[in-house]
């Protein structure tokens, strides 16, 4: 059991029930989320010790989101408490063609708000394992970027494994900004997870050419600038998540991994989608859980497929599917029989 | 922002949550529908100065009616209160290879026993600029098929442009029946909406032979008879949405469209159902407002054909998918991908 | 109209609403259902005679399970109150590759309780045309397996047809318990509901080879195994349901039936999984149904096939599909069009 | 446990959850019942068999109604099946001054235009103890009327005891139809539920004046028109309950029988309603059990009136309290304690 | 049909269903409304044609709380479409001895942050009859109260009617502020809805004493500070609702009101409550109602008494008691009897 | 922050919706709860650091128990996981003069077959300064009472106060069994909560008889058998709570408090109910706070039915009332006015 410390920022995400839009619903379901957020809940789900760093307001809405965590065994000891509002996103759940439609109310939000002195690094990162934490906590605020970028170098300076998730937000910032931002923060980072595109548009790296064709051309493309992203920022490891999105009902779920040795290409799964949202964030978790428990960078990239594959069908923002279910779709049962 | 005028009931629709049986259900969804009024929904989300006509009863369930109605900028000055009571429907809904089962309720409904002093025809089509009715209202009793002559002539004789969308139901009159009084009706329509069935069975007219195979031969034999169509009631324009159903939860989607010089059919979009009900409603509204907004007959296809596919993915009689939704799928990008 | 006799256990069944994990649920959807209880139902809905024998305790929840079998018209006359406690099952329903997962807690139940004492087999049995019981009885406690015995003895005493239902759950006997019980119950036995795993694994009958392949070797070897244990048992007939789990949201559900003289493949039906509990009930029902009905064996195996696909439509444990709707399917209308 | 039998319409009751208004639900809790049904279902609930007498289309929405009863254990075998559609009542429910807002949907309903030859009624009071029937029945339409004179002379033929409810609804028919209509059924009744207002309002019978006040003077009118109604119709006894509307939310209710020796007026229960509707029915429905029981006039009232303070706590049309609630309270625990 | 026109700001309220506490709640019911919406809806429900004046941002959620006010009836073609976010308040509902609670987050919203080029009040006013406001409009922010200023002296200069309600919000201002405010916006208003605290504490006078006690001192002091208030302002009259608050369950409810001649004190009715939110403003909405159909102000005060302790009863901010509703209570029918 | 420890069985609480009968219901409220565990949890709410101790099952429903917990801040290190199932308890609420019933379906359940090899209590009392156990706990099993023992013991050991609130079932129990029980195990007690009936009915104490009447009466009779009970066991202090249930809806609630030196009676309150389960537990969790944290007798019992009386506000199982509400309570302020 590893100690791992995720940081970034909880929401309050308001759905209208089923396919409603926003302007049919009578009652919204309520559920507290956000990218670090989501990793942490899985984390501490699969096991591990979890911390969550974050500030949520000190009124009742703040409690609510603390205690969404801690019903996860997430640890919640270094959430600040104070600020102005918990941030809000409204969902829209699409289906078939039809897109699910965010809309985000989180300006202003106590963590987009929340400065240096908000976080005791040292206590924090007392004895930890890992640090997670993604591009959408720099993106909210300037402010929150200088305490990511804090964050970054107190877990660097105590030696301790350093994960990213580009998860880059285009409601939130530009490619531009997030360029700048980005690449300052990707030099304390060991492990990166980010796509070819946001190679491309982030880091305004070129995709390389190739005459090969389909798979075996997205193959070469994605190893070649995972090499040149690791050649210029000394990751341990890049992986990538593919997700081809048919439809808003269903998809395709696969991904690769990156060592500086050995390119591999998980297995791919067809997804009957329940609620999307969180998707990203649990293969990050689950890529955590495989590397921190050491099995190696292929077994870990398809725990952490088969994790986000079955978060696909649960609704909410977090992955609540058990290890067990994580082991028996790894190890091929994905007929989705009964056990009784 | 166009004037549009619709005419028709508005019925109560009563279904049971999610997939339940009726005698399952111990709540029912609340709705208000019928084709026309859905048509008035989803011109006045376009953004059109939509009007619907109609009789409700002058009690709290008619007022409910016209709320709904309200709620989506529908105009309901000419909506006349009284008579008997509310139709109704009631809506089990189908999944699979089990389709969804309408009980009829709407026998002695104020729109079924409304007369022609119910309505002051010359102030309804005062400044409009389309006028639509479906093959529902006057099937619901001859009462409704003399005001919807008499409807038909008034806007025929101010020079508004008149739609029709044959829309035959079976529970509510014989094809026998329904061919005597359309055949009447159809002479003062400019854009009709019917099938090369409803030629058939309710016209009486034979659909010619071809060598032809597949989509091919659809093609040529909808040409042919909508052709003869336009020859026997000179329609400016017909129509046809195209459903191929595979199944009550998937369903093939596409149209076809003919001015009389060309014939054109839509792209083809495979839809995972969640509520087929007022999808083809969905696409009159969508025909009328690519017409209107004078987009050609082909755009205006595609237009009505996307409009009608979104709705197939939103709970309810009407359309909510808002006009960037539509644009954005006739633009091509299906893939539901979350915008955030 | 046949007289029809079940026995079993009928539990609560209590599942979270949608997709959801039991850790998300605040409340609990409620069904009263079991293996035979569900039978009962299915052909009370056909229009038989039905009676459910059973044990439930004296208190409300008791009172809940009987009544929720006489609202589908299954009669409750035999069913004895008394005991310690209903039965439980905790459902949580699956999505693509994430299967359904079941917690029972159903020891102690009053069913499992039950004695000799409890039952009055000659009237139970007076004038009845069928019984069926299931694997599921004899499994939950050796009393209710001396009882599955005596019932069976009475009926064969009476000359009633008798069916059984392999139903195997690993999680109440082992195989070599049900191995033992089952052969000494199938002596009693007309007509067997059981796949060939069954024989191999509770029988302990080996599966014969074949140069065949796909769907013929498939076909050679039930028929062979099938011709085997009517041989051992004495059989009129064999049947099995065929499912194929392709995910937990989509199956193909097909059987086949074998009575000595002809073996016989049904149609395939392709299911979007609404609820696949009581699948197989919803099966034994339809041809209990059918060959009740005389139809032969073919037809009876269409109408049990079409039902039991019409079964996974509908949520709860229950087939509530009517018999023109299962006769609609069986006469090849799967197209799932609404009917107005 | 006496054979019990009661005849009228059952309708399906359509209302907004809690205490919202029609205009504000996006659903509506669904109930079966109807004045005599609700007495039905209280009788079965009490141990009686019971019959329910009546018409309900052949949909699937009159086999919601009949399993609604089944649930209950009222034996639906002398409900016809046919004519048009099951009536409607939409109930909005209120609260402290805000009255409960009943819209009736119910013409046309199958029994209102139920007929002699749907009833078969040698069959239906074959081994019969009790009839009743309920003034709402009448005035629903002429026919059935006609039905229920020719129910009451068939019970009376056969010497079975039979109980009619005044019932007087105002949104059905005048005090003038309703006076000629009952005066000419209750020649045929033996145990008569009604008011002093009934009799006044409905049979034109003056009320007599007294020197006495308050409770005293109100027994005191009671008792003489009770026994000028017994003069004039020949009943054993008449009974009254008793509610004091100080608020939606809040009653008094008590009641008082008389039987031409002895007027006694029962213990008042101060109710916290939950809903209201079926009151009056559960108070007939535990006049009967208590009569039908012989307990004795006083004791049967009590019965009555504990029985039906019960049914106010209890939501739907229906009084579902058990036997030894009402018991208990009857015998003095009106404490609310729970037990356990 | 008078033309009334309110302006403010209209909120998301988002509530735990029924008693919950924020932190048990999965799903929050949803509601839009503020002060001067409610008096809106509430003047359109009864009739008026009434215009609600405000800004919502230019996205779903805006989108949705224009939607609420149209299905009411209100005319939204003056609400500008812009700024940052709708403003949230999320209200947890007390019950018995526990305060309902809420927490605002209201900060930033498109209202709050609207300016004068947002609002053409030429238009606006054209043809208006009352202009009302509340005095939490300019509690929001600087803007909004410049804005308010603003509004109040176009309606002014065109000689319309001015209502404004104090409405005092301590966690949106002080009294320091507020008064400073206040006092500037009064010199425009010709009806006034304030209590003797708000003079105390917000306009800083002086409450005077008395010999005499109970209701007679209360409405000693209530006349004497309306005469300074009128004497100070040259309000045409001033009007206090006077809320009891036994418990969070159970107020008493009355008002009183003066014109510098008489000063008259209503009916006290005595409430259950189901919401108690929006109570003020639906009696300021029964206020004008009563007052621009010329009532004069006794039964105009009545009229708003009784709206307002209807209001009590109905979930939501908005009142939706009927004007028949209303003057069945002014008439003295406070029984809750069903009507039907 | 003191450390608190209680130890306990939580169980699965099923209750109907609403007032709801158990017959009626389609779905359960989900509620987890037990004597001990809504003491733990109002501990932790209150902001001191609470450790349950019990066993649940090592399966998904045990898992939904400890998140149960964990969400509202109690320490779950010590929760053994093991047996056979979560005990369930069905609560059907009432209201007005029908009592809530509560059916039990807690056998077999993971605590009551708890061995003393399940608990490490040395490290469970590691620090702890309280520690408080329920008579229910010894009441569930031979084991578990065996097991209370030597908590108690072990508590003694270490020297930390001990609680114990005689919480008598008599659906668990005789009192012949609990007398027996209970005499052992108070020896161990320090501060006790039980009734003068506990002490009659269980501990075979007469009580004293007095000239005195009224509440004055009641206060002599409960410190006269205070004082025995603190002569026989030596509490240091024994405190009951006073319900007065005048229905199922209204109950006064106060309390009374003895040290040996003086008696206490506090203040009273007029509840109406949300929810009464668990309000015996929340007024022993107010009463160790109050003590714990050396408030005096006095202060320590206002705060516990301050705090108990807010419990009966909100629904489930555990007070979920905030420090500051019940200080605001306990500071005089009842009226239930909104904050904002």
């Amino acid at each position: 059991m590893a100690k791992i410390v995720t940081m970034g920022e909880i929401m309050l995400r308001l759905s209208p029930p089923g396919y409603q839009k926003f302007i049919q619903a009578d009652n919204f379901d309520v559920n507290y989320g956000g990218g670090e957020a989501n990793v942490a809940v899985s984390l501490a789900n699969f096991g591990h010790k979890t911390h969550f760093v974050s500030k949520v307001p000190d009124n009742p809405i703040g409690d609510c989101a603390v205690a969404a965590l801690r019903k996860y065994n997430v640890n919640c000891d270094f959430i600040a408490r104070g600020g102005e509002r918990l941030g809000i996103y409204y969902l829209e759940t699409g289906a078939s063609m039809r897109a699910s439609n965010v809309v985000y109310d989180r300006a202003h939000s106590s963590m987009a708000e929340a400065a240096a002195e908000d976080f005791d690094f040292d206590a924090i990162f007392e004895g930890a394992d890992w640090f997670h934490v993604s591009g959408i906590t720099p993106a909210i605020s300037d402010g929150a970027a200088a305490v990511t970028e804090l964050a970054l170098k107190a877990a660097r300076a105590k030696g301790i494994t350093v994960s990213l998730d580009f998860n880059y937000r285009k409601k939130l910032w530009s490619y531009e900004k997030a360029g700048k931002v980005m690449t300052n923060l990707l030099q304390y980072v060991d492990v990166c997870i980010g796509s070819k595109e946001d190679a491309k548009y982030i880091l305004g790296m070129n995709l390389s050419d190739t005459d090969k064709t389909g798979i075996e051309a997205e193959n070469y493309i994605n190893k070649d600038i995972f090499q040149r992203m690791m050649d210029r920022f000394g990751f341990q490891c890049i992986a990538s998540s593919l997700r081809e999105s048919y439809s808003a009902s269903d998809n395709g779920w696969s991904a690769c991994i990156y060592d500086g040795k050995e390119f591999y290409r998980s297995r791919k799964y067809e997804l009957r989608i329940v609620d999307r949202v969180g998707g990203g964030d649990s293969f990050a978790a689950g890529l955590i859980c495989g590397l921190i428990e050491e099995r190696g960078i292929k077994e870990a990239l398809e725990f952490a497929v088969a994790a986000s594959a079955l978060k696909h069908t649960i609704p909410g923002d977090v992955n609540l599917a058990s290890r067990s279910e994580v082991e028996g779709l790894m190890g091929g049962d994905a007929s989705g029989r009964v056990q009784r």
